[in-house]
């Protein structure tokens, strides 16, 4: 009998409506976040509706990912595809009750992260986000590098400027987040000014920054330039098990050779 | 006697000196729309002047579309080219009477969309904007990426940041608005530190900022690979007629083993 | 006579010396206009000497233009050479007499185009400089459709703004600046917010930046890829040549076609 | 007896643990530089412990290197290797014995330069500077030709703007750092209005600025693709020698020649 339940789950988890009727619910309760934000000019009468609402998207999510759950044969197979293990955090998540007055935004910061289910609902997006986590690997060691030259100019910057602007250059963390703006653009040349023209500065100080944006960029290019490399040599890679099913020209030459010497034997 | 006129407007239509003549009007109405702002400089008379020049190139659009329409012979082809529907579009628009006192400033946006018909009129733009506009498909899902991931950094931001700036995070479509100023750079630093030196912000508010800035780039890094790989493969697609029609390896190679088998078979 | 001096002036004119102290005098003349901009810290003995050594250079290239035309055989070859009709202006601007005080600072604009020469007279620079002038045109229509859509959307903001901020939208031209503003990301976020809050401003502003944003980073983004594709098949019909002298695959497997027809006949 | 000695330093060098050790030992050398930074807040005992720490690891970076040195057979071979140099320089540095209390600040400048050695010790790293060194000498040129652009405008605007604002256009120098800050389009907008509406200054300043960011840009995107063609073509050098070994399609033809040659003969 239980095996007659399976087979009802799995025609219900594949039927083309269900999908649709779960993309909905999870766009609706997108839109209930984003409502959600207008909370001086939402009517009183609404907030209630709107809390039922909420309870029954979690109901309903609940239920969805209990039928996947059941529908699955193996149900150790279930968790081991990282979007069912995803799409389970973010259920249990939202069942966490949080209704005292003072965990509001620690119920509101929950629910905002059910919107995170139309990146695992979509096919395309779930594609999209699996060829982005495969390119991480491939920059660990860039990052590695940037991080080292962020911890030198870090130390560096709270050493030298250390006195001049205690809120910038305090200490090494402080030191990397200005360095970080540094790095965008952002303000930097105020930043830069501020330590050449201080009394406790140097008219060289700008050697620091000028040398700090060459090598942060330089890094970051490569970074770049890595990506690229990586995503046109995947593109290679699709190409190629087409082309190992063809001879090589060695292998032509070989033949078109032993045809020579069975005409010579002759 | 239909069908000698058609045949005229025909050999009108493909004169060259009348395509020039329109390429002339259009620089013209474009030269008008820029000359219009300077508002306060221009003499009484020359306004008069610009008004009757502005009712003359409405008219002439009006007769020109007129003969391109009349000169086609099947007439529904006529609205299945997309950049003929864009011309209609923009004449007929321009035809609306807006000689109200109260209406100047709707007057002038409708002939400002006049310079757009350059676009239309220059083949080398018409073919540049064809090729845009596919591209854009493929960029479909990544911004589908980028938005939500706005959407939740939004509804996050106006969740923890409400009390601190309510011009900047009041709700999630103000919150979206500041996102994408920290996106592209401007002044993130300021929007950083007021909510992490406010009394109701956090030291911690830097991981929020740090991390959505990680995120969209990274998103925005992919779009534009996306592209660069849709464009390269189009070149390819551009070459790969030539080479289909060339055997492939495999058949030169079964080719030379018939040689084999007959040279053995004597 | 005549004959045996272009020799001479050709030998001397490719001797490796006279193109090192060629060279060096370059040099000399840019370092005096680097030293030149430090006025108030010059000793006035220092600017005599100063004077005299930029008397000696101009009189050096003067010089030094002159065997280069005398040591050309065809005269009018000496001009269709790019280079040297950018070297003989050079010269002949920095040869116009600007001694009266009032003027100084137009005879210092005119010592430092002699900077220019440093471009003319390393090899690889002018090479540099072709390739970049070779891209150029490629780029003429993208660059028009990024020059009209600053033309309308400097026309939008010029009518829609006007009452705003007279500095930034008070005509088309203004406006257009202000959109390159916008387009370098350079306070735009200030420039929207202004036409957002300001009575005679709408909420809806935010629609003309960030369409405009969008536009013109895609036309830029349309322009870089054209260069990249443009560089590219440059690398790539370098190497074409050596392929076409390849027999092509539908060659060899006639030619087999034919072996077969010999064995069939015997 | 000390070529035994040699062979038991080689097997201490090339062990796992020691290497495991060593790397242990670096990142505890970084993390006393960064702890050293939060000055204020660090009890004072707790700085007589990382005295000692810092004494400990000058130590033992002192005896590793000894060890490495004394392991190489080669002994000037030791001193080819650019990071083994690099390494012995570093070591060599933090001896400098710096205990005065006025040379405080050198003292901590010297041990950040040992953060340094996380580059020199782990592999990758290696590899990812020695790739990008080798694409630096790529760049020269268009480097030159930036400075080159840079150092005209910069005596153009301190001729120019000299007496708008002598902080930033005083001389030279300081108005290539200006340019700098134009080229990063940092407050650029602030700086070039600055003199376009300085009674001193000229509305049509602009030019100035629209052309530099133009020149520099267009440098700037040159010297990229610079670097993408170079890995490009490195990628594909790569691939050549397996390509090489392979007969070309020529002198499959002439076999095939060759074979039809016999056969006639017969």
């Amino acid at each position: 009998m239980l095996a007659e339940w399976q087979v009802q789950l799995q025609k219900l988890k594949s039927n083309r409506l269900f999908e649709v009727i779960v993309l909905i619910i999870i766009l609706l309760s997108a839109l209930l976040v984003g409502v959600d934000t207008y909370d001086e000019v939402i009517h009183p009468d609404f907030k209630a509706v709107m809390e039922w609402l909420d309870f029954a998207v979690t109901l309903f999510f609940l239920v969805e990912i209990l039928i996947r759950f059941l529908a699955e044969e193996n149900k150790k197979a279930f968790f081991k595809n990282g979007w069912n293990v995803f799409d389970t955090v973010i259920v249990t998540i939202s069942l966490i009750p949080v209704s005292y007055a003072n965990t509001v935004i620690l119920g509101r910061l929950l629910r905002i992260f059910r919107v995170l289910r139309m990146v695992s609902i979509v096919p395309e997006l779930r594609l999209l986000i699996n060829s982005l986590l495969k390119a991480l690997p491939q920059l660990a060691y860039v990052m590695l590098l940037l991080f080292i030259i962020f911890y030198i100019y870090g130390a560096l910057g709270s050493t030298l400027f250390h006195a001049i602007n205690e809120q910038r250059w305090g200490n090494i963390s402080v030191a990397m987040l200005t360095l970080f703006e540094v790095m965008t653009f952002e303000g930097w040349a105020d930043i830069m000014y501020e330590t050449m023209r201080h009394p406790k500065g140097s008219p060289w100080a700008w050697i620091y920054y000028l040398s700090f944006i060459f090598f942060s960029a330089f890094a970051f290019l490569n970074m770049i330039l890595g990506i690229v490399l990586k995503v046109m040599e995947n593109e290679h890679r699709k190409l190629k098990p087409l082309i190992d099913d063809e001879p090589t020209l060695s292998e032509l030459q070989q033949e078109i050779q032993e045809l020579k010497a069975m005409l010579e034997k002759k």
